[in-house]
């Protein structure tokens, strides 16, 4: 079995994410764009530089309040996510909050038949078994592609947040937990179904992620 | 598949012993017990106190030099080793370089039936691939039974360790990485093929260690 990672890439300049990216999917079968690390006016020559590549590039603009570090105005970041589905990349990470509040861009998005990868993170704990259910439920609503992300305080937490898989169904989950007690998570996430787990090309973009070289030792392991 | 456990066991009276063997066997395949952390003159008292529960236990003698407690000469060590063989526990552990050192005491072991778990341990590294490679075919002439751990500073040094499942063949092998770099190879040691993890039943005998429930947790996920 092939097991697939995505290269979390949160770059600050159009030239140098289209030059990691490059080299991330060298390694990697995708990568994952911050566009939130650029400023706002570089994001359209981005996605111009990066065309070819899009279609394994997981594309995110995360705003503040989700753990990102978009600048702009909510009204700003609605208008670049539809810019970026126009390009029609892998997959479009957008946050079920952010779809909550937003009918319309939901109906815009689905016009532009790019995937869409509903995420929800929590950046302090990992709720309880019936929350996380709940969540994936209404998760599944806007999207077959789901991202469940939660902060881990113990092995138990990371745990928790692996026994959701039994739960998912027909769905795509990646459900996984941050912090130094969540690391298990991302690579047994793997062999749970996850479609891909995210790793770093060299030092981690969200806590307790692993490099693409460590998961690829990890998953070619041989009895 | 069934992944199975061995709660280490370091308690300091022969019916505390007896009492959490009990408790972990109920819960665990397996329990080692450490009996380095008992008075030599309680060794005896306690072999015969467990002597139904000893076809599950891993029994451990560990000398100072090896990250042990045992407080008598080498001479003594080497008779209690042989004591507690004339029991046939499930497993005898005795360090690779006591046998390396002591052919008459390989000799003697040979004639109690009795099956060694030859073990060696590095406290402050994890050696390169060759040298583990070395270490795992010279403890292989003295037993098919075979316990390697190391201490991890990094994810790649746990994951090495793990590569010698690779090398492995018939024999029977633990190899696993102490600290927390190392927990990831506590229970991916399980899928590569090893008889058992090493768990605790409260907090951790050994750097890293996960509790029973944690493995049971983790062991039991599905998809």
């Amino acid at each position: 079995m092939k097991f697939k990672t995505c290269v979390s890439i949160a770059e600050r300049t159009p030239n140098k994410v289209n030059q990691v990216l490059k080299i991330a999917l060298k390694k990697s079968d995708y990568a994952e764009i911050r566009f939130d690390f650029l400023k706002i006016e570089q994001i359209p020559t981005t996605l111009n530089l990066i065309k070819k590549n899009l279609n394994k590039t997981v594309c995110t603009l995360r705003p503040k309040n989700e753990g990102g570090q978009f600048e702009g105005s909510e009204k700003e970041r609605i208008r670049i996510l539809k810019l970026i589905a126009e390009y029609n990349p892998f997959l479009l990470d957008v946050e079920f909050n952010t779809l909550q509040k937003n009918s319309e861009l939901t109906k815009y998005l689905k016009t532009t038949k790019t995937k869409i990868l509903v995420s929800w993170h929590d950046f302090k704990k990992t709720p309880n078994s019936t929350e996380l259910k709940k969540k994936l439920t209404s998760m599944g609503k806007f999207s077959q592609n789901i991202k469940i992300v939660s902060t881990a305080k113990s092995t138990d937490d990371s745990t928790r947040m692996l026994e959701l898989y039994s739960k998912k169904g027909k769905r795509n989950l990646i459900a996984l937990s941050m912090g130094d007690n969540g690391r298990i998570s991302r690579i047994l996430c793997l062999y749970l179904g996850s479609p891909f787990t995210y790793v770093s090309l060299g030092k981690p973009v969200a806590p307790g992620q692993f490099s693409i070289d460590e998961v690829r030792k990890i998953t070619n392991l041989k009895k």
